[in-house]
């Protein structure tokens, strides 16, 4: 017998003992990093609100009960006692019965309503039907990614399930060794920004944390192929932690399942739908622009399939000796904190992923508040000593101020934008201006993915911002429904057309200026000395926005289509810094100032080579904690 | 066609150029890091004296020579041949004919008048039978040891070349990455004595330096488990340097074998010898000790056959990007600083392995010339900020007062000394003092492998310092061949019959008092007051020795037999520390002083967590450098 069902076997003992005799439990399971109990007994389970939470309690496990599918209700009488039983203001928009785990996937406008006060419609669901209800969020607007990994997810149920029993067995397997030692090696994105990697490692277990791309270095991906990176199989890895979804976190994790990885993915549900959104689109780019995919699709699906979702705040274990936690990180949707805790109290470390530490209008500020944290990885991308933005509120009218002058010069104002994260805060701000007459209405044509993007914002309010959220709630107040926001989807006629037209404003990826639409923007526009070319989030070193920024004014146009024109820069090119999705060196140092318990150690990454040296030096001057700026590809070692 | 067989190609070609046209080859291939040419004219070959420096000098190749095996002169034809050429005083013992490689291998008594002046004897011999010589030592003392090895590697002769074309295919392919960066992984003895190991990487290359056990932890080895040591399969490595052969350094080499290891292991003869010696005791003593053994003896002599001597000062190839050449470290016999050049001119690292800086009777202090180190890996045994030991003639006195006083009580003392290398030193101390009369004639008994390891030092006559090199040639002076030396090969009862019977000296391992025939002698003297312990080398922390030093009166008698009593600790117990094979503090000091250039960094190692921290800190001040004490399981990068 193996550890894990020895194990098991104490587990049913003591569910036995604690559930009363009238509830028959007919098996018990792992199920990725759940316990879930069957019973043919679930609406007497249901009727004591309090049973699941001391089962919880008393096994330090969380805890799915499922009704035996033998007990179910038949699927078309238990529609119609759910529809009985959902006010109709939830808005439910389907009903999707599983007969193998006893699961109705509600899908509805108002998710809250479904759910009712502390779980009681749910519970009064399960005791008229037997089945367990899972309530998802009908997006306000739609979304094909939204609605393709759902669909995704239906249809491969039945190896969904074999995926979370193994990593469950996995999870709760006994650990193996007696050291006890915690290490980070630094894979990616140490004086650099991009190819975020890092493997967490403890005696029994393996962690890579982020395995993003460089921007403008696809290529380089030495981390791949030394051996306490991936060299020595992906199958050395037991899990994988994702903070949030931009390329430079997350491109490879694909990747992963080709290289024989079949583990985990650790992140929020968000994250994980833009993670599918985002790398489809890179390896689109990729052969767009003549180079090998460095994967197929296929591969996203094995990503997306393997994603266990985690919500911000729930403690979960995610390996005999490590349980994850992942907080709001503030910088873009479902961006998270990462805090480890390893061993029984015997360390802890928070990867901060990329963080804004204020509010944003899209975001609250980044969460920094753990029981306990030894070491701290910071990210370092505005850890200069002179990387201070400017108050969102002055980017604010500096923006205006530019598109103001750019509308009287009857220009167009194009923003290269990440589709994900300041797009959608930069809509916002362009929204209220519009609305307060701050800038004149004109169109905003949003390029790229930034549709689709702002439309998964829609499907998770409850990663974003309250008041935001409730706007969102409310159809005739969801800023991102306005008028003015066109979705750009007939290709370069359209944009020529746009461009040769009346003054407006244009969003699009990417947004470092390393390919997608952008560049074909800039061929239109790139000439025009009246219109304006205006940077809001960072430009890293080697990318074509660094350079413009730096004053290049010959620009490569054209893909891999076979045309390799330049074009003369003649636009107004302007940096409007505050609005990055990054803190700046004041918020990196609060988020650290205001850390109670401080962290013993900080690895600052993330940033150029100076920024994580300045930051370094700044933090241990400040706080005397020790910090490092390390290289990648060291190993440092805790306790 | 393979990037090795391109290369050869142009190799071929030069030789081609190079080599007079009387002159036919008939093949060109690498064995190792040899370029082996095969001529069906070796005598014209032989007859130009300079034509293998010129092609190593044009080729930057080690080169050999060899006789295409058709034109060889029958064995027995060239055995009288070579008779007559050889002077009789060189002592000749063996004559063995290889007709596959075209070798002749000559035991001789005296091998430089077998090799003649500038190699005059050997060119002449070649000249003479066409098959190339190669000359070893006849031990002077018989070694059971150097016999097996040279018995076996005979006996494998075919599968060794295999390997060794194998092996340099491998030194010889194109290196395959444009990165450039030198990392070292500390795999073992870090902030402690043991269990030495680390990685020494490059893009293309994976050097696993030194592989040892802890002294009383044999169990604990996680560095076999974690992937960017051994984890990830031995295979992943692409070469073993040792640089000597205590079990600290040496016990798991064979093991590597057993994980699936099959490249080469670099060191100089005489360590190669030793750790066969070694090991094999070793898993002897494993077993005796009712532990399970770590591998078998097969694994052992796949440790030999895979090994590819080299002689101090040798610029090796072991890598593509690697060349490694071994100087005397003054610690044991064949005991070598490990220098490796890595890229053309990129960045130079010397490990240390244990060393003595001055002179001793047995080696000539340690090597620490080099022409470029950018980092050293240093020794910290004595680094403690006290760790000054006495001078050596200090010692010699004491130990002597020791002896005289032990005497004077008729008490036996008992030295427990490493076989290797303290136990060489001592006798050559005794003999002296008997011989000058500073304390009595009396029967030193030599128990456990120090008998076998004299008789290795004696094969092996370079390895020590003139003086005695040229004494142990003179029978009638070799101070090892002493009358007082007697060999304890009678086992438990000759050691009560020596403990009850006249005042003498017993040398006997282990060093540390972890195990072998020390613990006999011990459950013997150990309650007898008039007897003296008397520690002469380095007690680990952990260790039986150590726990005597500081003080244990109640010691733990009896081996895997069932038995497992105590006697009580009356002896005289006394440490003269002068004679430990490794520097002291003053001596690490020095070796670094005189070091020019001196490294940027170093890496103090091999010693309790404040030895080396002591050590650290004190270099740093001393000579501003960069200094570390690390952790294992840390990975430094260089570049």
């Amino acid at each position: 017998m193996s550890t894990v069902d020895k194990q098991l076997e104490t587990v049913r003992a003591t569910i036995a003992d604690e559930v009363p005799n009238r509830i028959s439990i007919s098996d018990v399971k792992y199920e990725g990093p759940e316990l879930v109990i069957y019973t043919r007994d679930p609406r007497e389970f249901a009727s004591d609100g309090d049973l699941i939470r001391r089962l919880a309690s008393k096994l330090r496990k969380r805890i799915t009960v499922r009704p035996d599918p033998e007990v179910l209700s038949p699927a078309d009488q238990a529609r119609e006692e759910i529809s009985d039983v959902i006010p109709e203001e939830a808005g439910v928009t389907d009903l999707d019965f599983h007969a193998d785990t006893g699961e109705v996937v509600i899908e509805a406008q108002k998710p809250g309503i479904v759910i009712g006060r502390h779980g009681a419609t749910l519970r009064e669901i399960t005791q008229k039907v037997g089945w367990t209800p899972e309530v998802v969020r009908t997006p306000p607007i739609e979304s094909s990614t939204v609605q393709n990994v759902r669909n995704f997810l239906k249809q491969e149920r039945e190896d969904r399930r074999d995926i979370l029993e193994r990593v469950g067995r996995q999870i709760h397997r006994e650990p193996m060794s007696d050291d006890e030692w915690v290490r980070i090696t630094t894979l990616g994105c140490c004086r650099e920004v991009g190819r975020a990697a890092f493997i967490l490692s403890t005696p029994d277990t393996r962690i890579l944390v982020d395995c993003g791309d460089k921007p403008g270095a696809e290529d380089e991906m030495p981390y791949l192929h030394i051996p306490e990176g991936l060299g020595s199989g992906a199958t050395s890895i037991d899990a994988v932690v994702l903070t949030h979804a931009h390329l430079d976190h997350s491109a490879f994790v694909p990747l992963l399942f080709e290289h024989g990885y079949d583990g985990p993915i650790y992140c929020t549900e968000p994250t994980r739908d833009l993670m599918g959104l985002l790398t489809l689109d890179y390896i689109d780019a990729a052969s767009k622009e003549g180079r090998t995919q460095p994967y197929d699709s296929e591969m996203v699906r094995e990503a997306i399939k393997h994603t266990v979702p985690i919500e911000y705040g729930d403690v979960t274990d995610i390996a005999p000796d490590v349980k994850l936690t992942l907080h709001n990180a503030g910088h873009i949707l479902g961006s998270a904190v990462s805090h480890f805790h390893i061993g029984d109290g015997l360390y802890n470390v928070a990867f901060s992923g990329d963080i804004h530490y204020d509010d944003t209008r899209l975001f609250d500020g980044a969460v920094n508040d753990f029981p306990r944290v030894e070491t701290l990885v910071l990210e370092s991308t505005y850890g200069g000593r002179n990387d201070y933005q400017t108050d969102q509120g002055d980017s604010e009218r500096d923006l205006k101020r530019v598109i103001n002058e750019t509308y009287e010069r009857d220009g167009t104002v194009l923003v290269p934008a990440f589709a994900v994260g300041r797009s959608q805060e930069i809509m916002l701000v362009l929204e209220e201006a519009m609305r307060n007459g701050d800038i004149p209405e004109m169109p905003v044509y949003l390029d790229g993915m930034i549709w689709e993007a702002t439309a998964i914002h829609t499907t998770y309010p409850e990663y974003l911002r309250d008041d935001l959220r409730d706007r969102i709630f409310d159809e005739d107040e969801n800023p991102f429904l306005a008028d003015q926001f066109e979705h750009v989807d007939g290709g370069d006629d359209e944009r020529e057309a746009v461009a040769d037209g009346e003054p407006c404003i244009v969003l699009s990826t990417s947004g470092m200026v390393t390919g997608g639409p952008i560049t074909s923007w800039l061929e239109h526009l790139g000439p025009d000395p009246d219109s304006s070319l205006v940077f809001v989030d960072y430009q890293a070193q080697g990318t074509l926005g660094r350079r413009i920024q730096n004053g290049q004014n010959e620009i490569p146009v054209g893909g891999g289509s076979g045309r390799s024109n330049t074009v003369s820069m003649e636009m107004n090119v302007e940096t409007v810094d505050g609005f990055s999705g990054h803190a700046d060196r004041q918020g990196l140092e609060n988020f650290v100032r205001t850390m109670n318990p401080r962290p013993e150690k900080v690895l600052c990454v993330h940033g150029d080579e100076s920024a994580t040296q300045d930051l370094s030096s700044g933090l241990y001057h400040e706080f005397n904690m020790r910090t490092f700026a390390p290289q990648n590809l060291e190993t440092f070692r805790f306790l």
